[in-house]
């Protein structure tokens, strides 16, 4: 059987640079570089599979540490895995639940044999090792699955920092026996804090393991985007030309383009949709606080000019049944049912409303779903296209200049 | 100009039968039998417009009382009109306000002026009158308005539905006095309790006003099923058969059925939203209560055989730009994007993948925004078919047998 995990380099530097790659999975190939949107508990907040597709999404990431919890992960696997529960096709990464168990859990203590700790949810304790959590992570089917880590925080003592790179390195070993789909594939997590010889060590050692692919961890814990950069500078080169590289946490716009700058292929983040939920809205021309009262009769869309659902209108090309009626349909009534109103501008079955920053303002301050809902997508959307003109710009051997466009927005906007 | 509202009677019985019939407003047509779901805010909640459209829904509510009080009448005017703050191009009904009044709002006062009540918001003092009511009304900018009137609660004093009679009607008079947009359609509304006399009193005085249509209110206050038929076989035999008819806040299937029986075109109601956002699920086989733990590892669709998104899946035609690529999306990488993965089943760009009871049930353990969302999306979808299969019926002339078949299936799963 052929690996149904495949790396291509299609454009730009293949060492520590720029690159534009294609990712394949059982579930579809991603363009990168990409953005992941973050669907802790099976689901990107509010945002339904359709919308998520709608908006340009390739992939998402789940959390194992809270489905292992609730529903619990053989659940999940009953439901019909990861992709079923989540009712996206699409390609799915879990990370292995050690970040979580450090920044959610309760009264947790660390051995060379795993973790335990008590669930933020009912108390109970639990025991999270590296063979658990690849069972765990097995159990969910995601197409990409993270060993088991330790993520410390920033600062932190050297010795501490040793001994993470020290037990991540074994367990990244011991998830590498214990993993057993062939249609999964596993990736390990670079340590080390911002100590550039345990940063090497690490990537060196786990370059050695013959990974599917790697991902810088221990980031976005304070160090900020000096440290954020050097930690790169170190660990990028040591990483397998020929593997995807995975920056775990990392979403501000200046950050993910160092990151690119220096050979990054894929990003997980919350802001799109922590911050949607927040009614704080990526623009290109900075951040929109939505529940400002300057917005209450602004009658334009969040980003005039952006294609997405809220910004543009939502399509009425959803029919129940999809395009094929299906003979309930028939009976239902469509025989006899309307003919979809033609807009004006677009014709038959068309919806082109969009949403006004007014209208999403009062949704916010009305305590309505679709406050949250509206600007999430939106945020999603800008976050897409903003990897769009990345992956363009590499392609198109520009990315210097992109970067810099991109930067001046936003320092500009700041 | 000629009349932008016609009401044409399709099929079955033009008087106080059951009728298939067809509004036509300056956003479109409805036919008839019709379910309005209700967007109290100016959403309805959870649900984005182009589920709307996909479920089957052909017109909505907005609350007149809610807007005015937030963000104001006006303001919505500003921003376009309540079409454009709900990104709704549909037709939209709003109710005058006068029901919200007597169930939310604090020390109301009520004169032959109008009604005079504290904002359940912030306290503040306002005024309702029916010069005011239209006003608010005309500044919303739905098709169709209603007059307002004084719903009496249940059991009340007979004196009490008296005054709430006279009042009502003169209120009508004021109202019609005071509509001067001829894009929107005023239409009265009978009360009178469950007194005969004042029942029949008000709608032959209403239809002597020559309005465009007619509701029937004070009803759905606790007075039951067999009172609600009862002041149906008073009231509308007694409205112009050349009107819609609208029988407010009704939806219960037994009611609904009773209703279209007598000669009802158009009902609002909360509960397929209401109930979806507590986890309970319509379905031919009786309600689900989603979070029973019995659910917990239910791989089955909340209804097998439904067509709605929830229980069919997501379809990816909602892509950025609709059907035609903007210039940007291209520059933002669609050309080099990868193809949508081709489902086994349906073929390219198609997701059709479900959501099991299972993670439905996981997403309101979790407190999760896609539970609601999720179940109103179905519910809404099991309203507009069961209107379709009453609508079809009356057409082929087959009410009474559809009828007891949507009864037995009731009886049969309460």
């Amino acid at each position: 059987m052929a690996d149904p995990f495949t790396w291509q380099t299609l454009a730009g530097d293949v060492s520590a640079g720029p690159r534009a790659g294609r990712l394949t999975t059982p579930h579809g190939a991603v363009e990168t570089p990409a953005f992941i949107p973050v669907g802790t508990r099976g689901t990107v907040r509010g945002v339904l599979p359709g919308a998520l597709r709608a908006v340009g999404v390739q992939i998402v990431l789940a959390n194992t540490y809270h489905l292992m919890l609730r529903p619990g992960a053989d659940v999940v696997r009953d439901l019909g895995g990861l992709h079923a529960f989540m009712a996206w096709d699409g390609p799915i990464l879990t990370d292995s639940g050690g970040y979580q168990v450090f920044s959610l859990a309760d009264r947790r203590r660390v051995t060379d044999q795993g973790l335990v700790f008590r669930s933020h949810i009912d108390g109970a304790e639990v025991v999270l090792t590296p063979e658990s959590a690849v069972a765990a992570q097995n159990a969910l089917g995601a197409d990409v699955v993270m060993a088991l880590d330790i993520c410390p925080p920033y600062p932190c003592p050297r010795p501490e920092v040793e001994e993470a790179v020290r037990r991540t390195l074994a367990w990244a070993d011991r998830c590498r026996a214990a993993h057993t789909r062939r249609d999964q594939a596993l990736w390990g997590i670079v340590q080390g804090g911002v100590e550039e010889d345990l940063r090497c060590r690490c990537a060196e050692s786990l370059a050695s393991m013959d990974l599917a692919g790697y991902a810088v961890g221990g980031v976005s814990v304070g160090e900020g985007h000096e440290n954020l950069c050097r930690v790169l500078d170190w660990t990028v080169p040591l990483l397998p030309a020929d593997r995807p590289r995975y920056l775990m946490g990392v979403g501000e716009p200046r950050d993910v383009v160092a990151a690119v700058a220096r050979g990054v292929d894929l990003f997980d983040c919350v802001l799109p949709t922590r911050n949607g939920r927040s009614a704080s809205a990526f623009t290109s021309g900075g951040m929109l606080r939505l529940r400002n009262e300057r917005f209450k009769a602004d009658a334009r869309p969040i980003e005039p000019g952006c294609d997405c659902p809220a910004c543009r209108g939502f399509f009425n090309t959803l029919s129940p049944g999809g395009r094929e009626q299906s003979e309930g349909d028939q009976a239902l009534g469509s025989r006899h049912s309307p003919s979809p109103r033609p807009s004006p501008i677009e014709g038959k079955g068309v919806m082109k409303q969009p949403f006004s920053r007014g209208a999403i303002r009062h949704f916010f301050q009305a305590g309505e779903m679709l406050g949250p809902i509206l600007v999430s997508i939106h945020n999603l959307r800008f976050f897409t296209r903003l990897f769009g003109r990345l992956r363009e710009a590499v392609r198109e051997g520009r990315f210097r200049a992109e970067a810099q466009a991109v930067l001046d927005t936003y320092a500009a906007s700041d």
